[in-house]
């Protein structure tokens, strides 16, 4: 029997079991969700506690849906102007101060790569990375998975190509991890200023050409283009990244038939996807979204010890 | 039997019947509260999503009441820095990814009229207009009903006067198909500026003078001018709009001794009513605010399909 | 018996038996904490409504957990952009608005002293102060007592030395009064811009010098230094006052083996505290907020009537 994992910092340290243990409930729980299901009692009494250094809806709001369907309680705190999260304490002081409250759960989305992984050498609370820096996302990774698998059954075999700005997205690298412990094919794809110089050691193929990339792909996995990388000249233009590695009409043509597009959201419609494709048949981004309550309440549940 | 309604979007499309459900059922509502009924259990198990474009204290505060008094969860978005909301993401992406978690609700309030309207089009789930734009906020139109309601024991045949900025407001508007429909007669007063131009479709009479049109008045809702409309040059001056159109020593001595006085709030105090006559004994202004989290529990229990 | 009291302004105003009925609850409850009960139903369909005009994490999620323990409903109103509190409403209106809602608490922070005095002279529902302005912050005295009590068994005789800006400090206050009810003595002790003109009246002792104020301390409360304070040349420079004022490797050599170390947070590390000091064994910091939930539980609890 796998052991109950502590936190969930990232996919690159977790084995092929503890992820199967996550997914298996989250297929579990989504088919009870599907069912009609909507309160557990198995958080009962459990407080989480969130705490984000970083704007966030779709994230924050999904794993407030799944702790309260599981019967606990949340406390947001945004490190904004209304709170003094932001006013020179550093950030393990905050967070040793809300432990110290007694919760059950800490759920950090930071800016700074690493910042999980410096939380758990000082907290006893289970800790779970909403995103941090340009390192993980790993509940992301864990949902697109379970998408994935919902749709062909297995994500052993897949062919997986992840388009957009591969060297800053923690989102495509937590699904690396996850789709080569898996068994898929990952590909990568995107102009030369947005995939990371170190590809090889992380087992994918890169190209250049969406064509290449995506003709063959069963999975693409759209990334959301951050506009301020246009100003720093890493693209030249929307218009030009929409039309080289863009997902539109002409693009899509290249595409097998089977072949479905995810996108984590939120979307920039006619920069890296255009409207017609991100709301057609083949599109699973909503699929995505509801997943991710699924594998949240799978999270929590498992880390809370409560499921074996 | 009126059939259940999906939405509520706005006060224009709907038939006097349904109304009237709304009343009743808000009014019984209250009744329990007013008794020390605080929790109900039609909600459990069912979560509210407020998604607010616009800033608010009351209107948010009230649903989330409402929501909670009826056992359901609430999961509050704010369109701010704290959100991705505003990075990009349409409306109706933003609202379909919320739909995706599965919420049982959706409130929204937008600046731009429509906005309500726009998503029915693409949501499943039952939508609550808390104000959009200029357009519609039937949820106020319905608590002021029943603050007269209450008061008078009935709203058909009672002369309401609106005074204010009634050309951008969303307050007159809900409230003059509100009372048209039931049989109120309503006159709207305020400097020609902000007289919509179009008054006659909506049966409404109008007057510059407010000493002629309260003089005959059962109720008279003041409305919150607009700070942004001085520097529209839309009104002279707060002090001289005070002096013409705000309700205060000099102007209450042309109100009949029976006439009460509503404010959608908040208040400024001072522009368009004078404190004396804001907290006097014909105020019903907080009357107003403890009927907005009834009707509001009456709106979210009978788009829930819950109340026959 | 002690009547039950209605609001939680101030400590200046309680009796003994009030502050020691807080205590003894807040101790009883820290106990019920400690043995892991982590819900109780004495505010079940209770709703406490906080509104804050001031930036908080600790304190805010601190009432959100008691109030949530407590089984009770918890609505936050932040007065930011996000909530038209700041646009033009005053504070009586918006507490006024809130409470026509129907809630059992208003808890309220503001930068203004006296406000929830001024409050209460218009709710009748029970109002707990969060720390208004310069005056008082009560339940934070009311946790450092506690946190006193539990590790030196009581706090007459005590001597408590509070170290830093005492001109500006609520928590100074606040702690002053309660101290001196209780039987401590107390020593102010800062550089002469921060201690303030009217020392005497407190029935407290004062000094320049860190060493005369903690050499014989049992306790010594470090205070948070303003960062603004620098500006306001109020204190010459942040390295100056750490080393003549800040507890750190050198001055904690004055210290009684004894003594404890207290600091309501947050942490200026390197200002007024060195991290050694402030994670060292005779810190009881997280001690203090984890008393703060017990406290806050209990100031909830009292108010509510719903204990004896």
């Amino acid at each position: 029997m796998t052991k109950a994992p502590q936190h969930l910092l990232g996919i690159e340290e977790l084995t092929l079991a503890e992820i199967r243990r996550y997914l298996d409930l989250g297929k579990k729980i989504k088919k009870e969700l599907d069912a009609g299901t909507r309160k557990w009692e198995i958080l009962q009494g459990s407080t989480v506690v969130s705490l984000f250094y970083e704007a966030s809806t779709r994230t924050r709001s999904s794993f407030e849906m799944a702790a309260k369907r599981l019967g606990a309680d949340f406390i947001h705190m945004n490190a904004d102007a209304s709170t003094s999260v932001s006013k020179g304490e550093t950030l393990v002081d905050t967070a040793k101060n809300l432990e110290a409250m007694n919760p059950d759960f800490l759920i950090l989305r930071h800016a700074s790569s690493g910042a999980p992984q410096l939380l758990v050498k000082h907290l006893k609370i289970p800790v779970i990375n909403a995103g941090d820096g340009f390192h993980e996302h790993p509940t992301q990774a864990l949902l697109d998975a379970l998408t994935m698998e919902e749709h062909f059954g297995k994500v052993a075999g897949l062919r997986v190509t992840i388009v957009g700005d591969i060297a800053h997205s923690r989102v495509a690298r937590s699904n690396i991890h996850l789709l080569k412990k898996m068994g898929a094919h990952v590909t990568v794809c995107g102009p030369p200023t947005l995939l990371p110089p170190d590809l090889d050691g992380l087992g994918v193929e890169s190209s250049y050409s969406l064509e290449a990339a995506i003709k063959n792909a069963d999975v693409v996995m759209m990334l959301r283009i951050q506009f301020e990388r246009q100003n720093d000249k890493q693209i030249p233009s929307n218009a030009e990244y929409f039309r080289f590695y863009g997902l539109h009409r002409d693009s899509v043509r290249f595409l097998k038939k089977t072949a479905i597009i995810m996108h984590p959201g939120p979307l920039n419609r006619g920069v890296e996807i255009s409207p017609e494709v991100a709301d057609g048949a083949n599109s699973l981004i909503l699929n995505q979204v509801a997943n991710g309550v699924a594998i949240r309440m799978a999270v929590l549940s498992i880390l809370s010890g409560g499921v074996k």
